[in-house]
């Protein structure tokens, strides 16, 4: 079943708020003149999957077909399309779709255009809904499809879609790339390790802050951290006051900002980039007596993501994955759900049923 | 009593938590080679000098002699000091020492050196008290010493050393001043005021964004804001959503952060003058859904003052004021402290005891 036409499509779906997925069929739409069909090889999974397929923002549609961490081939093109060609490597991150013609959109930022699509659990204008990329097939307007660099495999590039650009399109934007500067990156999940990668990759000092000294010689050992800082010490932590240019918060809930922030030296930047789900607490003085900023980002343009896969490509920036099957993909959310994976699990398509 | 030798000091001091200024003798150091001697003429009155007097940050020293928003003329100068000479007009605003040493000092940011030495309540090496401007002369190390431009009266320019550069040197750090682009202003007291005058003098659209009514015509009226918005105004705080690019937040008591978070459009900055004395709520969302930024600042650098100040003379920006003379210091304290003042009081200290 895995070499259909690509109008039939088999993808995992839920059905409901149990999250749990099964085989699930549907049909694409015929490629319009700005599509691109790709034949789905990697997809990997993201926290959002999880919550999504569970309803717990309570918004979600079902049948569900998840996945936002899209890597594939192009199998056929629509007539207008130029920049791809059948046999392209390419991806697919959150969105397939923007109005293109309000400001962010005319300004490369499209991630924050108010009518942007998501690329599952929401629907065309047309009133079709999203799949995404648990599945062996996906179609997608040609201004939402990215191209992989032919050095990057596809199945580390994955995550990159997500995690990747969550990460390096604020430390663009926000200015957080200076060599030598010294950088924290806070919780080490699948958005945290891209953190201490770019981190890197930039050319900055990278202490890796976590409450669990189990991290430490992996964040050394394995992605090349410089330092570790355990932040349930608070002898370290005092030790450490003023002692970061920037500081990557990837921890989605509750957590002590103030004291992170007091490890900012003056001019310090903290961006968060986990959307926590009730409000931290913030003492201005925490900001004001040391000139610091707290910025939030969320994802990156597409123009950022092209940008980020040529870095990535040569800089030879790759997420650590586990690969799993379609049929485990049941499992791995469990295991997601305890945060039992290094660094991201990602599923191989081409083993579809 | 006035016009003493300039080593005889006729100043208001308080003597206890109180905050109750009565006149006060004292002498200063001889004129060392580092020093101006400055003969006071005007002196703002902060907030802050309320909270000292009273002891409502728990580390007043008495006798305290206020006062950090300073103008007047030189009438002495020390050996090795070349830029200042007798006559010219100068300033001293929060700080008269830091240790020159240190990478903050070294970078033109020493407002933020851990070993300032603050106008008042606070010591010399040696320690001896500073003492401030609520007297008829001050001696200062020429380094904290700036020079009133020409064209800028000395009274409506005292305030400009404090509240003026906590608005210039955000706005000036965090890039806030690209003409055309739309300002809110939360707070219209002493700060306020000057944030509605320097966004004018930018080139911004500017919307005073406060909770009394009553403020509304004279904020257009005399201040020359462009526009009025009633926070209290559920509909009106609806239809202005996502329409600033800069907020410009002077409160210094607990509001909703998150609620002027949403009128940033994407990448909007807002930038928190007044300390809060607790936590304010933060939800990350509000940040991460607009590539939006908070940061805090602290007053400015010696250097950016002498910009400032320079700016003020080219654009004709000062402070509105109503100047009083000492003997109406208590009276003045407790109007403040019930926020009777448009927009700042200025003590006419050549009308010394």
């Amino acid at each position: 079943m895995g070499n259909l036409d690509g109008r039939h499509v088999s993808g995992w779906a839920a059905l409901d708020g149990s999250g749990t997925l099964s085989p699930f069929q549907y049909t694409l739409r015929e490629t319009a003149p700005n599509d691109v069909l790709i034949k789905v090889l990697f997809c990997g999974i993201c926290h959002t999957d999880l919550h999504q397929l569970r309803n717990d923002y309570g918004a979600s549609k079902y049948p569900m077909v998840a996945g936002h961490e899209v890597t594939g081939v192009v199998t056929e093109v629509g007539k207008k399309v130029k920049d791809f060609k059948e046999g392209d490597n390419v991806g697919v991150g959150c969105l397939v779709g923007s109005c293109q013609g309000c400001s962010p959109c005319k300004q490369d930022m499209e991630q924050y255009c108010s009518k942007r699509i998501w690329t599952y659990n929401d629907a065309y204008p047309d009133g079709r809904p999203t799949y995404g990329g648990f599945a062996n097939f996906m179609i997608v307007d040609q201004s939402f499809v990215v191209r992989i660099p032919d050095n990057l495999p596809l199945d580390v590039a994955a995550p990159l879609l997500c995690a990747g650009i969550t990460v390096y399109s604020p430390m663009k934007h926000f200015e957080m790339t200076e060599s030598g500067k010294r950088c924290g990156v806070i919780g080490l999940g699948g958005v945290g390790h891209m953190a201490v990668k770019f981190a890197k990759a930039f050319g900055l000092h990278v202490t890796v802050i976590s409450t669990s000294p189990s991290k430490e010689e992996e964040a050394k050992e394995v992605l090349g951290a410089d330092e570790f800082l355990l932040s349930t010490s608070e002898e370290k932590m005092q030790a450490a006051v003023q002692s970061f240019d920037y500081i990557l918060d990837t921890v989605p809930s509750p957590h002590p900002l103030d004291l992170y922030l007091s490890l900012l030296n003056i001019n310090g930047k903290l961006v968060v980039l986990g959307a926590v789900p009730s409000p931290l607490h913030l003492a201005t003085a925490s900001l004001i007596l040391g000139r610091r900023s707290i910025a939030g980002s969320f994802i990156g343009s597409i123009k950022e993501t092209n940008e980020m896969l040529n870095f990535c490509a040569e800089k030879n920036v790759t997420c650590l994955i586990e690969t799993i099957t379609p049929d485990h993909l049941n499992e791995s959310m469990q295991r997601l759900d305890k945060n039992d994976v290094r660094y991201r699990f990602v599923v191989d398509m081409s083993k579809s049923i």
